[in-house]
């Protein structure tokens, strides 16, 4: 086993700080404590949270959160897009720092664990550490990434967006909420615009600890996901024009029906998405029609499809399938497609996935390979540096929803990993 | 032939006006001249009219249709619905009246013609016979039914709901436009509230001209369609009601999905219809998601069905197989079912009908039964006394729009057979 940090003349005490590390496991009560306490922050009657990006109730979440890690010596910044990182001083700390994190965003009416845990598992990592005397050979950070959900200002991850190149940081400047604020004002008003750019800075690994949000681990009944990978997703959005006529006096056969239309299209969809197996994706969240009244053939119906799939070669053919669908069964009706957004399927550093994976063996935690099927904030830190992702299983799958569950001990298993995988890492 | 009112000393004075009627053909140029001087009222800038019922707009039209009734002696009357009755005077008073009529409100962004030309083809049908010094042998009144489009206020026909005793006027009087305005305060504000209370009186017989507002005519080059009746009509709102998960991580075998169930419930909801043949109707106006976003499966899909047919016994065979399929397909989901609006299938009075059908002939004019798929007027007023509508061709069966288009030449035919059924019918 190699030393925690390079100076030579502290390499003994150092191999005693490793060996204790191996038994080293975080504090369940305070984990639990600390996610507690946050989810009060925005607390909704039903049990879940609304603490939407750059309001009022994030910009309190995140001094609470600056609270605790002052505690342990956390040194924060803030970035021009209203990234949070809390430094920790490393051994050596001109070493590339090791990134630990996801968000405290959450949705209108969202869960106390997605995101939130990832970052509150990497402050009790911390605090763990601090109580055992235990600096790491290299520098850590705590990355709050700034509106990873999207649900205020569109589009998602646009911190980690900005941070890794992948977004423009003006555009998101500019960017709405519903009620006609700028993501720039809210920066402003909401304190958290920082007066260093946004960019990317090199780092050794980047690690984000989140809850599946799917129902596999749950189902395979797994502790921990060893994530390889993000599904490739690509979003569309179809517009079928037909011709808007009286209910009652146009014979079924005159019509130019758009709801006919995508009654048949979907259908050749569905069948489609089927064909390319287990792993493929197909997702409509949206319709609507216009004009949208009950006695009125539309004139168009619009929907959304939301494709994925973890080998961007398939998502590729699977896209290009079902676009071609959507013209050829949609006649005689004529067919507009929008791309609102592709996301590029992502692999995850082998070295960082393996550091996971051999943390939840050493743990004696069950765990399996999973590819996430939902977009994080670690989608964009890959392009920028190594990165992976650990999951804890969630309830019934259900997240973005008050009813978002994780228990107890999945809650401390996975900021083990999350331990362990660091301290291999930082080594 | 009969003499045209039942004074036996003028009788032959009669006999010439009937032999002259035969050849009374309605002022093409003076119809045309009506229609547009009132398109002026609520014109819109793409051709259209907005003209909405008890607004001021709906008032000045009423009251450019009141000055042309007074010149040729119409002694008018509002009711407490708003309807309104200008009455001409028969040879013999005492008699029941025949009513000729239509509404003069639009849709918001409405044509010219749908209502506004049944009304004024009735005041040129009047015009002609001042012209001609011709007294009917009984009184005739032109209806201006109002509210019929039910734009501003729901429901639609409610002048005429109320007069055939289908509709409550309290509750009628409690409608709020979309500016919280109710149906009593437009009438107060409009000055349509009449003295008359709003009941159905006895009438020898109603006739309503009209637009198609279907493609029918039109496809088969026909002139007059002749109407035998209305289309029976059910509304239901169907919800299906799945789970709500994230777009990625559940596979789809995993997912209750009422999206797919939808899809598969409207092939087999169109493929039922198609069965009934060419006199059954189904149509899907509005369908909404919710949760309505992209990269989630929605917890539920709504939407409405607008089934009809013109024989009440097949649409209720077709309704009752349609809302089992909506329950036998969409399994495993659960399904909900809401009765929206039912209305009966109409058969229209075999003398008006044959009355009609005659003035076409004598006309020499292209005329084909028809069944109304539209909703009208003359569907509450048949279940109160003997009532018949005659059709004119609209351009590609659009109405409802502000492109909405008859020629004239189709226009001038309809005013003929309705000049000529109003003659026959009142001997």
């Amino acid at each position: 086993m190699n030393a925690l940090h390079s100076d030579p003349s502290q390499t003994d005490a150092l191999h005693t700080n490793v060996r204790q590390s191996d038994e080293l496991r975080i504090n369940a009560s305070r984990l639990l404590q600390f996610i507690s306490d946050m989810a009060q922050i925005g607390a909704t009657v039903n049990g879940g949270c609304n603490r939407q990006a750059l309001t009022d109730l994030d910009r309190q979440g995140r001094e609470l959160f600056l609270n605790w890690c002052d505690a342990i010596g956390g040194k924060p910044r803030l970035d021009s897009m209203g990234n949070l990182f809390v430094r920790f001083a490393g051994a050596n700390d001109t070493l590339e720092p090791i990134l630990m994190g996801s968000h405290l965003d959450t949705q209108p009416t969202g869960g106390k664990y997605d995101g939130v845990y990832g970052v509150l598992a990497a402050l009790e990592v911390m605090t763990t550490l601090a109580d055992s005397n235990i600096t790491l050979p290299r520098p850590v950070e705590i990355a709050v990434w700034c509106n990873e959900e999207g649900a205020r200002f569109s589009p998602a991850m646009s911190g980690s967006g900005v941070f890794a190149g992948k977004l423009n940081q003006s555009e998101v400047y500019r960017s709405l909420d519903d009620d006609g604020v700028s993501y720039l004002d809210a920066l402003t008003t909401s304190s958290q615009l920082g007066i260093e750019p946004c960019k990317a800075f090199p780092f050794k690994a980047a690690l984000e600890l989140h809850i599946e949000q799917g129902p596999i681990l749950e189902a395979e009944q797994q502790t921990i996901g060893v994530v390889s990978g993000v599904q490739g997703m690509n979003w569309y959005q179809v517009t079928l024009y037909g011709e808007s006529v009286h209910a009652g006096p146009t014979p079924m056969s005159m019509r130019k029906d758009p709801v006919q239309g995508m009654a048949k299209v979907l259908g050749k969809l569905f069948s489609k998405t089927a064909e390319y197996g287990e792993a493929a994706r197909l997702t409509v969240g949206k319709i609507s029609t216009h004009p949208s009244s009950p006695n009125t053939v539309p004139q168009r119906v619009t929907f959304t499809l939301d494709v994925r799939h973890p080998s961007q070669a398939k998502l590729d053919q699977l896209s290009q399938e079902i676009l071609a669908l959507c013209q050829s069964h949609a006649e005689p009706l004529s067919t507009d497609i929008e791309v609102l957004w592709q996301s590029p399927a992502v692999e995850f550093d082998a070295t960082c996935v393996g550091a996971i994976a051999r943390a939840a063996q050493a743990l004696e935690l069950s765990s399996m390979p999973i590819v996430s099927g939902a977009g994080h904030d670690s989608v964009y830190l890959s392009s920028v540096g190594p990165t992976a992702m650990i999951f804890v299983p969630c309830k019934d799958g259900i997240s973005h929803n008050e009813k978002e569950h994780t228990e107890p001990e999945q809650l401390v298993a996975g900021a083990n990993v999350l331990l362990h995988s660091l301290i291999q890492l930082s080594e």
